[in-house]
């Protein structure tokens, strides 16, 4: 059945039907709005939105993956200000003869990729349009800790890592040349592995500023150097290369610290400390902070692309 | 200057130069998360999306323009269930050759539609796309009240409307046969007129159900109905239609009535209260809630559309 032929609250009703309820919706689809706990008395929200075409093509993901990949976006964007989620509200746009079975996965997704952090979808809008956009909108709670912006580093700082990094990225360049092993791979571009935990462990444990990492490493630790007004500098020999990767890299011939430096998608987070905290677990040190501007890889600049943009 | 020409980041920062931000933004655009205040320690939060061809069309409305109705279309949500908004959060999709004041025009309309009620345009994202669509996400507080839902309208309860109906409907009838006046309601259409302050009077004064009107009157006074088990009786003499409606429904040989009753698009707010329950300001009486179910006017079913399907 397409969605037309469902209509509006057919659709509304099939869709809500995917949607697990957690303890932090007070009120749940079906209302003007709905209502979300926010204890802190703060609440941390983030708007992504995912275009196919240009964030997804269904020819390479499932719905269901996709639904995983919006949700992991934007959850990304709550847990690197140390704050834990709570809520997902969701924008589709779809073309009028999608098929209603892709509506009802890609919320199943949305669903289960929320609850890995106790968090529901709790609430959207739908409407017909020639091109399949999801919106996606995340809300989240501090829990009383400070929020970690992009603008605290200092000089001295350790740059750490959660997460993984270039999976998402080598996953891309193998769908896009045609295949779809290795599997590993794929499936990391079709689903991020998002380190949601080490966020708030990264506020509690006093990180100075932190990021997520969605468009690529050195651009997006730039905003932190930006923002903080100091230098970053990446050790390459933090980062080693998964065996996997390196074997797919040389069959496609790409050097495989692209993927890790400039490639985005895997959600890791970026944060820095300073020099004697003990990282928290999940966390590891990939370079050092120091007085200047801009980003650079062992002291030298990246000749390599930065990363993503999303006009261009 | 296209969009892309700008590139991502100078597109966000020329948009981000035409928010204001108010009291409630403890932290506004340009980190991995936005966060407001959230003192009721409940956040009431609502989507609308607007597609062009859909719901908006660039030679019938200026940037400004479909600034003002998305953020309305949102705010009214939020206003329905007795709260004051707080912060909308905007995904834009846009087409790559869009001239990039197109973008910052419709910033200034939703930073201003915001600012009529102390919100601010606190964070977003963007992303090219063939078809330019624009996903608002509003937060509101509740300031210690109760919500005012869907399902709490009782028998003898008195049917109550705040704002102005058929306007939108109207001008979007004018425009749709070639016409760009009268110019009250082509203005109508293009930025509604919302009773933002009449919801939260409403939940305060004890009101047993509220909703936005965006669909229609007896489309949108219907999900009272079901969500009550009720029936609801409309009134067609509590309704007078101004003379310049009247003027040209006539000259457009349309029903008057069907653009009170079935046109969307005011965010008109409808609300039940208690029949002894004087009405705030703002407010008057259109109808009667009654045992049974379903939507009458005059205690007979209504013969024209009820309202708009937005698959068909």
């Amino acid at each position: 059945m397409s969605i037309a032929e469902a209509g509006e609250f057919g659709l509304i009703a099939r869709v809500v039907a995917r949607l697990e309820t957690g303890p932090t919706t007070l009120l749940g689809p079906g209302d003007d709005s709905a209502i979300v706990a926010a204890p802190d008395g703060r609440i941390v929200a983030s708007t992504d939105v995912l275009v196919e075409g240009r964030h997804f093509r269904r020819d390479w993901s499932g719905a269901t993956d996709v639904g995983h990949r919006a949700a992991a976006a934007n959850l990304a964007d709550i847990a690197a200000m140390g704050a834990k989620p709570t809520a997902l509200l969701v924008a589709l746009c779809a073309p009028p003869d999608m098929d209603i079975t892709w509506a009802e996965d890609l919320a199943s997704g949305l669903s289960a990729e929320a609850s890995l952090v106790g968090a529901s979808v709790v609430g959207g809008d739908m409407s017909s349009s020639p091109t399949l956009t999801i919106a996606v909108t995340a809300l989240g709670d501090l829990g009383g800790q400070a929020p970690v912006v992009r603008s605290g580093a200092q000089p001295g700082d350790v740059i750490a890592l959660a997460g993984r990094l270039g999976y998402a990225a080598a996953g891309y360049t193998v769908l896009s040349r045609g295949f779809r092993t290795p599997k590993a791979l794929v499936e990391a571009y079709r689903r991020p592995s998002v380190p949601y935990e080490a966020g708030p462990a990264a506020a509690r444990a006093g990180a100075t500023s932190m990021i997520d990492i969605s468009d690529g490493l050195l651009q997006d630790i730039g905003h932190i150097a930006k923002a903080s007004i100091v230098g970053l500098d990446i050790h390459s020999g933090a980062f080693e290369v998964p065996d996997q990767m390196r074997d797919a890299a040389q069959a496609l011939g790409v050097d495989p610290m692209q993927w890790l430096l400039g490639g985005g998608d895997d959600h890791a987070l970026a944060a820095t400390f300073p020099a004697q905290t003990p990282l928290p677990d999940g966390w590891r040190p990939i370079g050092r902070v120091h007085e200047g501007t801009g980003v650079t890889v062992d002291q030298k600049p990246w000749s390599g692309p930065l990363g993503w943009d999303h006009f261009r």
